[in-house]
């Protein structure tokens, strides 16, 4: 099943549903009572039990709404940095635990929304990376568990401002609307293995960076293990899993990314990205 | 003013209040309806107005209470590393601009609480730092008038799990209650500089860190203004602005916390921020 957040475009409302093909069912008008965003149904573990909640008739068409962040408002977001073998290769990293960084809520847009280039930087790089969603509370899990502690898995364009990304990550991730993720989530049950998913991004219609799940250096599974083991995990909680090799910093020459450009991350049994990039002013105005 | 966040001895209940010497004064009680806690106070501008609510009894004594972390659930909390000249020496950083990590709210641990050293930790680390707490909107602010958008000042100190302290800090600065924040915020009229202020830290007694302020490469003002121009700002987000040197990492022979340990950060005209040291499987007991 494939979930989303989005604008009622009849009431304006922000709300909840599903997707088949180009057809658009409202389910947090039918459960808000119960729960009010897609977050709040997968803390009460109803994911298993939405498909009799899904009318005969679709309630819009995909191109009628307005696509919201798969979740709003995690309470964590945590970012795999180096996690391919070729990304690793390119910024000579040596270190082999999970290299981790914090994005903030705030910092996320959604699938047809803008992302934004702050007017202060010439270094707006892409990263297209499979994010997951936590589904449950999840402290201290091994490995061998840890994949049932998820709710299901989307795509995400890690929009990073390389020229203020210095030893740590921090202020070159956590800028407004740097983080697209959407354009839904498809439940745990129909990703067979999250290691086995073909990830591409297409920057103006180029493909750019090309690569498979399968070269992950720590699996989902691990990345579950290893953070839960210091930082306690819950419902709508997201790691966004790194990035292939492929970047604009490590081009000759470099390619970043500029206004007007358009920029989609695919990920095989998932689906398709797609934003344009704007530059913050503008989209502040 | 002295404000902080603490458990109602006779109800059992989380409040909050101001303290004089050792006299508590339960403002959360008269306030509730109004201001439930104290970051809620703080975003809806009160803290002027608190004297006439100080009763003339006062409602404990400072012995009775259970401390809180001074915010419990800040929205943002960043933490700068390499922020005093004799730290960035010893560990030999040559990058002007802030380095920045986050620390989410579960996190933090309060006064007279235990902070927690994990069992698979060698390299438990102290650093006393200067706490800024945010006391209004902050969005893109500059450095002459940063200032006027903090609530006031109190003590941290930022328990670092150095052998978890890879390239990026999060790992090693997100482990359940490492980071103590308190005993409680004294408002920013009554600092009138903050880059004149004494910090120290003792283990056991013994004065591990001294220092000034004066010291900081960023000051507090840059600190809000840098930050603020990436990532808004909102009343009760923290920053934590750093160590100054003698980090037990650096010393020879390098020096650790260890079970039992007493740690404690005083910083002039805001008190001094108590805890034991404990381990963490202990402490989930």
């Amino acid at each position: 099943m494939k979930l989303l957040s989005f604008v009622n475009p009849t009431s304006g409302e922000k709300t909840w549903g599903c997707i088949d093909g180009t057809q658009v069912f409202d389910l947090g008008k039918r459960l808000s009572a119960y729960f009010p965003d897609l977050k709040s149904a997968i803390a009460g573990n109803a994911l298993a039990e939405l498909t009799p909640m899904i009318p005969a008739q679709a309630d819009f068409h995909a191109d009628e709404i307005r696509f919201l962040p798969v979740i709003e408002n995690p309470s964590k977001i945590f970012c795999v940095g180096m996690n391919y073998m070729e990304k690793r290769i390119e910024f000579e990293q040596t270190i082999d635990a999970p290299t981790l960084f914090v994005r903030f809520a705030d910092t996320l847009s959604a699938h047809g929304d803008v992302v934004c280039k702050p007017d202060s930087s010439n270094e707006f790089d892409y990263e297209g990376e499979l994010a997951v969603v936590i589904g449950k509370d999840t402290d201290n899990v091994s490995r061998d568990n840890a994949l049932e502690h998820i709710a299901g898995y989307s795509c995400f364009m890690d929009g990073s401002v390389r020229d203020m990304q210095y030893t740590w990550f921090t202020s070159g991730k956590n800028w407004r609307k740097t983080g697209a993720f959407g354009p839904w989530m498809v439940t745990r049950d129909e990703i067979r293995d999250p290691q086995d998913l073909a990830i591409s991004t297409w920057l103006n219609g180029n493909r750019v960076q090309n690569d498979s799940t399968h070269n992950m250096i720590n699996s989902v599974a691990m990345l579950v293990e290893y953070i839960s083991r210091f930082s306690p995990l819950q419902a709508g909680d997201v790691i966004i899993t790194g990035s292939p090799g492929g970047v604009g910093k490590k081009r000759t020459p470099p390619l970043f990314m500029k206004e007007g450009d358009v920029i989609e991350v695919e990920i095989g049994n998932i689906g398709r990205l797609v934003n344009r990039v704007t530059a913050l002013s503008n989209a502040m105005a």
